[in-house]
């Protein structure tokens, strides 16, 4: 595969695709959502995570995406600007629309709810006519996020995106990234995650995301990657949380990666993290083996820290991480 | 008028109606909200503001809202219940609808933007069907917020409530509480603000939402009573902000309430205090001119301390207040 | 009342306000519309029949409408400018929404069950923007179709278009119009349609409508109209079908009207015509009395004949009726 | 391939998914449509019109529809049902949508202009819910209409009845049918188009209908093919209206098909008519040539007639045109 390419001038290494939200994290820890008095504001949304942990990595990255005309838009822009991501195709809704909202609460290490204001938010209205065919045609990859085609019109600019991409030899990864309540039914959910996944060169998502893929339960990750091999996937990546994850190839190669113990404080941001590290070191020529592990590193610092978007880690923590444990 | 008959057993003295919400107030101050980094949680809009407000008073208060099924919708109805106010009509939306949302940056006491997620929220779906005549008919007096009368089915369950509180000798106060971002037109706006206010008792606004509610600029107090008081209203009052307020009587007193001056944090909150402190004073008996000092002391109060609800004074603060200015 | 001052030149007598449609009437007798294969075009919706009927018996009228900007929309509007109907303030839809349809069956002269297309009509999109003020100014009389009152933009355009009379001393007659499917609850008609008749000079329905309008069953005339001669009505017609109609006036006089016995085709159409006979006899300066003959007689030969529209009668048809009924 | 296999006892030889609507077509000749005063009332939209089309060739043939539950979804019903169609799998609509309207005018055999009634209708709103997948694993072919993809949850419901017949070796047909008022933008169009397209095994559509799949002017047949032959189809039908037809098989061939010339009526109905003989004929295991002439016949006999389904020839209708011509 193509992925490990090296850098060029000016082509960007990655653009990701979907939305860009603020995440309002409890600043008060072992508390209910409700007896938190005070929260903490970060960039969030998965693919928002993505760009911003790969461009701290150093990769040359930009967004494709719609943020609100206000405050937490200009906040968000901003934030994603200083980290070094590439905003010139990141829009503004001209209708009013709100940037989507998270709040979380840190209950306890393993519960931690969430509570979601997502109704009617600029990323979903995201449009063809946003962006210029020419800004995907510039990279070598583009990652969409599953939560971008779960209503119109952001779906059909995903869908577009994806066959522009395909048209134009520029790879595509498509991250599962599944958020039940922007989604109408199971079988919607799978008819537009499966059209997305059949058309990508690399799937990522966890056990659950491919059961939603299928729209069955509790299938094997055999049977799973069986049924996308048979289009145009290549490696499939499918993560089992505190178990590791395990990367498959079109060939019939299966990589198995660790879990980096740590502390954790919270569990959310896992999965971005995750990507952000395992698609580094893919692009700096490491093996599908290595890169599961800078994957698994970048997981295990972000669960430990506050925020998803500010905790991701640079090359060096990753590194220093993977040598602790190999040590 | 009726407004000041002594309390009874089991009967409500007041019912507000409309929405109840959540704050988040900066807590940075002097910095733009794109700054801010974190927020504190309070219960907030204005009809909720006054049943807390005037529930704190000792008035017996109740609400008629509905909320959200989910942890900030529980947060709210716990700190109402927390501070006396009677939530057996406050429902909550079984569609998943959110509670609204408002942003405050801090950034000089003349300046503090605000940003409200008030999209689809579930105050606006409060439906006639979500509370009983009944209730309404217990109680001496039922305010209404004009927020509440901007979309439907609200609309309809406002205009339903003051016309059930009419036919049974249950006195009306209109707070015109214009907020523009759920209006969709000036028009519309002015048809339903003028509807409502009436058929009400008593109306409360600042100098600009009377001409909201004309569809006029720049009319006088005296333009705007005179309409008003060809219909059912006998009390009017008009806020000036720091020039203090006018109350108009049906019968042609004009009374002036003047401003206590404080050290200013933040401007917003002061009308729901204001409105608190004038109706209990009138419920406890006194000239209205003396309710205009409980209005002014109870706003002072408030405008110097960090959130609208939470901030509600007691009535040893708002009498000291007073006393100290006269003395 | 002032309904029957003359003439003058150039103003209109009468503004009509609300829907114009489409009718598809069956063309074979005695068969269900299932069975019924052919079906004849007229214009439709009660405000637009009033204007042609009222064109035709010689007064000088307008209509305020919207219309589709298709075949349908251009025949509507050819047609009642043949009538006589001034048809400036009837507006296209841009947004590409429909005329509303009727189809009608003629199984027996009982029965005639109809089927309507009112879903997203352009009738209903009515705004407040698409009207001058002026040109009600410019009227005697404003009539209002109660089904105008239905849904936004169209509510609120008909609650200004009232206002805008009532501030210039036009006369408004609201006909009650009560059609089911446009309505969300009862609750919601009965609010909105009060809020209107309240503002009346004359209001005029069946029984059942003002039932609806009370949002109570089986309530007496009298009941009704001591409800609303509190406010502004100082006429009010109730229709009994084929018992005749009963006129109230505010100063407590009781006026019956008969019906004219005829050979009954169908029954849709009749409450069209009453009001078209009704509304020149007062203008003519006839007594109500007489007025109510002139409905009885218009409604009498519309229920012969195929259409509402086509089939309104001239002055002398329904002279010559009321001629031979006396006789 | 496998189109061709003989009829089994109980199994569908065909089941066409998609709209049934009702035409309203001029009973008068040579006039606009505003001129036209009366209208003839027959079942429409394409896959109805192919079920009944081939129904009336002697086909085992069931529909997977929604109609509105009021007289015109009766007829409806009932007309397919005396065609010999299967309506077990046609729903009803429960919240009241109507079905949908086509009226036409017949000015002259060149110049037939339409209008529409589409918006919200019920054929839109066929789920995923309304029907078994076991009733399309139950036939040999599905055929479903391009505009059924224009709208959720029609969408979504024709996508998913695509898969489950490529699951279970259920050929499916795509018959691209066109209708630009249903589609929201042509880069919307085109993604779901193609999407559908390259799942089929059949596609068929005109010159223009193959630009809208690709978003693109002016391609040539021989380049829509190339395209599509990249995925599942293996038979393409491009038709070119007066110019006759083009059929591609994957492997390489191109059969071209001729007009039937006869006195036009109207030019509505020939596409299902066309699609009706060339399918029958195919399932007959006649040659492409020979279907391509079945189609034309059929096509030819429809267009010199009043309606599109009532006017379906037989068997002996087609064959005896296509003796003549060939004699």
């Amino acid at each position: 595969m193509d992925l490990g390419k090296g850098l060029e001038i000016m082509k960007k290494n990655l653009i990701t695709f979907g939305r860009a939200a603020v995440d309002l994290n409890a600043t008060e820890y072992n508390q209910t959502m409700e007896e938190t008095m005070t929260f903490s504001k970060y960039v969030g949304g998965s693919p928002a995570n993505v760009a911003i942990g790969t461009a701290k990595l150093g990769l040359n990255v930009g967004m494709i995406a719609k943020v609100s005309d206000d405050q937490h838009g200009n906040f968000v822009l901003d934030y994603m600007e200083k980290s070094g991501v590439d905003t010139r195709c990141i829009t503004r809704d001209t209708e009013g629309r709100k940037i989507g909202l998270t709040f979380t609460e840190i209950k306890s290490p393993q519960e931690s709810s969430i509570l979601m204001y997502r109704d009617n938010v600029a990323d979903l209205y995201l449009d063809v006519t946003d962006f210029d065919d020419e800004y995907i045609q510039s990279a070598e990859t583009l990652l969409v996020s599953g939560t971008s085609l779960s209503q119109s019109p952001s779906r059909e600019a995903a869908l577009h995106a994806i066959e522009t991409a395909k048209q134009n030899n520029v790879e595509v990864i498509v991250e599962l990234d599944y958020r039940p309540y922007t989604w109408k039914s199971d079988v919607e959910t799978s008819i537009y995650m499966t059209t997305a996944a059949r058309r990508a060169d690399v799937v990522i998502g966890t056990r659950d995301e491919f059961d939603v893929l299928e729209n069955r339960e509790n299938q094997s990750d055999e049977e799973s990657v069986k049924n996308l091999f048979q289009y145009d996937p290549k490696l499939i990546v499918v993560k089992h949380g505190v178990k590791g994850s395990k990367a498959f190839t079109k060939e019939g190669e299966v990589i198995e990666g660790d879990v980096y113990k740590t502390k954790v404080l919270k569990t959310f941001g896992a999965g971005d993290s995750f990507a952000s590290g395992f698609i580094y070191a893919l692009k700096k020529n490491k093996s599908i083996q290595e890169a599961l592990k800078y994957g698994s590193a970048a997981a295990s610092i972000v669960v430990s820290r506050h925020s998803s978007s500010d905790a991701m880690p640079t090359v060096e923590d990753i590194e220093i991480l993977i040598q602790k444990h190999e040590g």
